[in-house]
């Protein structure tokens, strides 16, 4: 669904395990986006309307526009047979699912540690153009950030390492820490968004229209009562609060809760991987508890 | 700045501590807002179109579109000598702001602990509606809400508890623990937010357009596919997902951060008031350290 | 339990509710803790042996050493008659444990919300003995030990002040928040300790015995490495940081946690006083549903 | 420190960066431990009279008994030239230092990720005993300390996995991971001990000693009321929750705080390889701010 919209195919597979009576959706398949009887229903998201203004409101179109959820509707859709990749094989449903969420909570740390590095680079310049950065509060808010984003991406690094060659020759995460990393982005990612919404400063919610700064009767007001330090005019100021704001509300925070699945399904994972009959074993040496 | 635009008057005071030579700007008055030479530049708040449409995502106009903060320019406004409170007195701003804040800050653990009230009701709403309310996890999320939102009920009550009546005649609230009220805000709301989003799931923020609901073309679709448990229509659960999604988000969540002073300006007043040197003699005789 | 082994009388009464079969269970009685067939088995504590020395590691004496539970036995105790308060009563015994659960859980936000003051000035004492007071980073974990141990005092208070009178005459808190009371309390100080144990170092852990410091063989070396800042004596720094090691470990810890009910049984209280029904129904009305 | 009792040779360094001046401190040399002139003060660590017991309370002597830290005194002490890697070297201190911190605090993630899966398995243990283990909140909390304990040990894989090899031909972690490790250490240990006493019981701290379970007088009473669940015996049930008490407080906290450095210095070290430069060149280049 996540950017479908700008794709020339489109994947569809299950999402759970499946049982006897479910074969007709345990399937899988890719189709051409334009195919006949496929419907997109795009979701509305965050302040959108503004992508399509002109100036600093509507953001970085170049990078900033194409993500996005969609409805997809199948009405009788026709797939190629050799584009068919299961059908029908509900023994397989299951693993499928595991083997692509364990990818998908891979890549997050990556995806999401360059998402948080970004934001980090945003709310220090932001401390820069109105005057906190030197400020031993703020220093120590960033290196906080610093923190929760190195730690997403050291997960998403060690599931890497820890991974092995599948049978097909693919490379396959180590799952225990794929879901960890995804774990720890259902939460650090809203702390770092809370400590930039914190440095950045009440401004970040209360800045005017783009048009207010262009105006001619009050754009002179903007211009001169929310200008940044020495030689950082308003206009500079805005644009890195507007990026800070698209960034930590809205439609982001809910794709790093639920994007790869929610954080109980992360759990489970960890109910099943997580081998406490071995931990138990340690314990019980240690404590010597002999098995009776 | 918070609610002007729908004020008769407004009131402006110093926003800090002031010394020799700060008089000009060590003034307080009540200003009609019609008053000339007053410009009002209305900030630009999430999903701020929205409230312009029709139908669900427009959200409720009789209780959700007044908040709002602009920046108020004055040129010559002429203030009558009998609404002007403060004109110079330098000694004194310190004070007032000291006492603006305190209030503000007390009252911040019923404003929020009310709007917390609604997030988790409209959010154990959702799990009714989308069939997970009986999961163990979802139920724990709900309490952990609770135990969040009464945290800073509690302080402001606390605050409220302790406070004094002044030579005035006014009460006043108990300042260390009005501050830690609002400090426990810009954290507590935070996350209710973030396990609300947790709960409501990705829907939140994958949600069609009201339009796309309503339309000849893809409404069926919308209807069918993204409706409720049995008896909940789309329409239903779309309302209160908008409504999750409009409280913790965007600008709310920026204003529980700033509104009565960002976290830091709580922390300043805890150093200030939190009394250290009684909390080290306590210390010293229960360790049996004589002062030299 | 805690604290009978100096105590004139002792108070048995159920632990939970009670239903048709467990009458024999529903009973309260007071009894001296001299009488006949009663057996007080002390549980062990962390450091316990220190108690029994002379010098720095024994601890203050005269208020340290005075709590501590037993295992309690009764063995044919006989009770008179006028000391019984309940006697199969089984339709009362869940309330029972309701209101005295309640009342614990109000005066722990007091009672551990001065334990905290305590640890915090003696934290600061340690950071000026060790020359790291005036560090921003230190400052700044002391404000935020302050900030948590208010909470904890605040919600004390909240639940007090809400409180209402009994038709015995007596005040009895409002028991929603003094559950917030006490489940603020197994997560505070728990944090208030680990921010004491980063503050006063790793020195805490690693100091030597109170014998060291006075040998006539390795004295010496004792006072001239671990010696504090210009004018304070290795004893005086070795007293204050003994304090915390105390204060912040072992025994201390798992009262905080467990005393007057473990989190899960504030996690119940909350999903039966939270009034889910009530938030559910102000969500509707923001988000007009209307109840079929 | 930590250890020498217990080794051949001990090894000193300088503990930070020195300037001229500093020569006779920039000295780093192995000695055997029983050179002449050395002197080993050994630390006071929680209940070490325990482990001069016989019985449970001792707990396990084969592999508890040997950590602790030292004040070692060095007096006259002769060190043969061929055991000398610094003297007098102040240009490298700042790196020797740099270099061991980062090497020590790489493998902390492996260590007390192992500590953590002992401390999981004990847990998991004690909630079988005690008839708990199936509780929806007992399984989320374990879950829980899975999730934290996988934590640090994946920051351990990634500085591993993204380190690199030196001209000595040696390998070095990556330095900012390294520090993003035992950061994380400093605190999801802590929390990794408070769940672990929540879920063990106020038993944990209540338990009597090991003499009161053997007591001709009082064994009887222990043995029938402290008994756990069908088929474990109150002894088998002491040896879990000591081991759980012995790994959750005092000593093993502070080590994990102040081993290889406490939280401020991985901080600074977060201030100097975060790289903010390049994060806010990533963000200008986002936001459409041209470098002046």
């Amino acid at each position: 669904m996540t950017g479908s919209v700008n794709s020339h195919e489109i994947l569809i597979m299950p999402t759970q395990n499946m049982s006897k009576g479910d074969e007709a959706y345990a399937v899988s398949a890719a189709i051409p986006l334009t195919a006949k009887g496929i419907t997109l229903i795009f979701g509305r998201q965050s302040n959108e309307e503004r992508k399509l203004e002109e100036g600093i409101d509507a953001g970085n179109k170049e990078f900033g526009v194409v993500g996005g959820e969609a409805l997809i509707v199948f009405e009788d859709v026709f797939v190629p047979w050799e584009r068919v990749f299961m059908c029908g094989e509900i023994d397989f449903s299951g693993m499928l699912v595991e083997r692509f969420a364990t990818l998908h909570r891979q890549n997050y740390g990556g995806c999401k540690g360059g998402v948080s590095d970004i934001i980090i680079g945003a709310t220090a310049l932001a401390a820069q153009y109105q005057g906190t950065a030197n400020a031993s509060h703020i220093k120590d808010k960033l290196i906080e950030m610093i923190h929760l984003a190195e730690t997403v991406y050291a997960c998403s690094v060690a599931c890497s390492a820890m991974g092995y060659q599948t049978q097909s020759g693919a490379f396959y995460p180590d799952p225990l820490l794929a879901n960890c990393t995804k774990h720890n982005i259902t939460r650090n990612i809203y702390e770092i968004s809370r400590l930039a919404q914190d440095i950045a400063g009440g401004i970040m919610a209360t800045l005017p229209f783009d048009q207010d700064l262009r105006s001619s009767e009050v754009g002179k007001y903007v211009k001169k009562f929310l200008v940044g330090v020495e030689g950082i005019p308003t206009e500079t100021r805005m644009k890195i609060l507007r990026l800070i704001e698209n960034m930590t509300g809205g439609t982001c925070m809910v794709e790093s809760m639920h994007g790869a699945g929610p954080p109980q399904s992360q759990r489970v994972m960890y109910q099943r991987l997580g081998n406490l009959p071995q931990k138990i074993k340690w314990a019980k040496t240690l404590a010597k508890i002999k098995d009776e």
